[in-house]
């Protein structure tokens, strides 16, 4: 087992309650030499297809053996399971919803445990609404402070998981088809094509009747102009330089665009 | 003395100034051991019962000997006490202004004092306008360092602490009344009727002539239905199972409720 | 060299994603027992002027040795300078746009250089959009671990860093004028006339014919009324006791005030 001492935690929860706090007390009260991250607490509410992108997204860059704990639970309190795993990036403990699909689509399950042990809880009678702080962040601090995986619960089958498979993107006879997956902070619209698709092309961007040019970097076309590009995470961005590319040009979560092999 | 090494903050301050940041920098100047952790810096701007609330439903998810900070804070720079507090839980830090009132009714006092030393201070001469940063801050490092309280000032009776009792909630013949005392990220409404007072009952909450069913968790009603339950906070809240209850039942902050026993 | 085990981020990233939670997992890969403070993340997107006044008005309140991040950069991806500096506060990492320029108004540079040697970077190939997680965020870890700053690359003249002047304030015969420099969270409008200006002095501000009164502390005028003060950082600031200057007075981000001497 690696020696981590790092949580990353990533919810719905925002930041103006003290959710989140508490969630940061459970844990330092079973460890307090830990190291607690956030990912992000501003998932919107509910939307699971945006936390698995998120959590998809960032968990590669932390040290091997860190436990991330995701908690963007709309079933919370209904029969739905409560799940921990172990892959060789480290461990993952959240509702099983979907929420690790993304991270699961890239990294193959060491092993799977439904959180039936009530020992490792915070209480053996959770609250129906709020399992972060009763079940999710005291075995995250369990986990991180070397308690196996298999004490957590009983083993389960990793393909009994539940799959929220990114939507598909086409081939067509010019190009390809996709979606946008996410919008970030920035406006940026992150698109559910792989930027392996078009390295090394010349492309472009049709959407809504506008060609969006294929580039490298923001900076390709002047300020205020539209741009697509492959973005950090790895996947088709459409970008305004020194904009907001979703105001902007009006596209937002969910709409379609086509890429065009020049 | 408990050997604490941590510290929370609660603010008004916001996330888009240093003003946190600056607050961290003091205390990291002073140890750079301890661990400071967020409750939240979003209470609405002055909004001292938010804010007792929100401190009064974390504080006990913390260690033994926690320091716990809390700046909301209108009347800086006016003629009210600054004040530190030993309790069963461990120190809290603020203005007197009620916001610690909460976490004392539900706990006992040790021991008062009026931060009156200004040896414990960043300066002799503090700004009209941050003692979160000259003052509070300071102090709460230097608590956690293990600086006994009563070297940080004249000790007070505890009875003089400012009081912001939570309003009344009244029997009725039929049940009770009380209001919402706190609107939460997810626009559920948290009333100020402890949650023991409906559980193991039947019960439904009547606010504006509609009736919602007392439950015990949001799925027992259809998503986008409206429900009652008791909060993970343990208070009654009112609920729409998925959905927003603040803007679908266009109720708010201070509403009155009405508890009907069935 | 100060062993600093501090790093501060400033960005214009936010919250909503996982931009900031990505650069954190960097830096724990590299060092997991640094401890990683965040200043704001929040700056208005791509205002460089909000970034370089943030970073000046936090940057002393930190121990000797911390490492500053700053990422507002608007020209990632172009030829602008990725550069690091000691100074005698510490270290500063980011884009040579200006970001710095007012801490460097305040301190003497000791060394800096331009960040030529990939050795530092995440990979020799960094992605043109994101130098935070792949250029300064490793940099500054393996700055407060140890490496020299002369590692980092090549040793540049620190009169050849972008300045970005702060915006003239001119004597006048009544007096002075200026400008609104930033806005804060509570609608504090903070210029950029020094507090040392007017300190000792009897003065007023006049703002679109209003004449706002010089005062010490926010409760010198009656809840409500707009006043005149030295703020916490040290500038003159225009505020409402207990309530929002920039919405009450209509005044915003580069309007002019006059400071009248009575």
């Amino acid at each position: 087992m690696p020696n981590s001492r790092i949580i990353t935690l990533l919810s719905d929860f925002g930041l103006s309650d003290v959710y989140v706090g508490v969630m940061k007390g459970v844990i330092s009260s079973l460890n307090p030499t830990l190291t607690v991250v956030d990912l992000t607490h501003q998932i919107p509410a509910q939307n699971i297809p945006a936390g698995r992108f998120c959590l998809m997204n960032s968990y590669s860059y932390f040290p091997p053996g860190t436990v991330h704990i995701a908690v963007v639970d709309p079933g919370v309190g209904s029969n739905r399971r409560s799940v921990a795993v172990e892959f060789e990036g480290g461990f993952l403990v959240a509702p099983d919803n979907g929420l690790l699909s993304g991270v699961l689509s890239q990294s193959a399950v060491k092993t799977a445990v439904e959180l039936t042990n009530p020992q490792y809880w915070r209480t053996s009678t959770p609250s129906t609404t709020f399992h972060g702080r009763d079940i999710f962040a005291p075995v995250g601090a369990h986990l991180a402070s070397g308690v196996p995986l298999e004490e957590l619960g009983k083993i389960i089958d990793p393909k009994t998981l539940i799959q929220l498979p990114i939507g598909e993107c086409s081939q067509t006879d010019q190009g390809m088809t996709g979606y946008v997956q996410y919008v970030d902070y920035f406006g940026n619209l992150i698109t559910n094509i792989p930027g392996a698709d078009v390295q090394g092309k010349a492309w472009s961007v049709v959407v809504s009747d506008v060609s969006i040019p294929g580039c490298t970097t923001y900076h390709d076309q002047p300020a205020g102009s539209a741009i697509a590009l492959i973005g950090s995470h790895g996947w088709v961005e459409i970008a305004v330089n020194c904009g907001n590319a979703q105001s902007q040009l009006k596209i937002n979560w969910g709409d379609k665009i086509e890429i065009i092999n020049n």
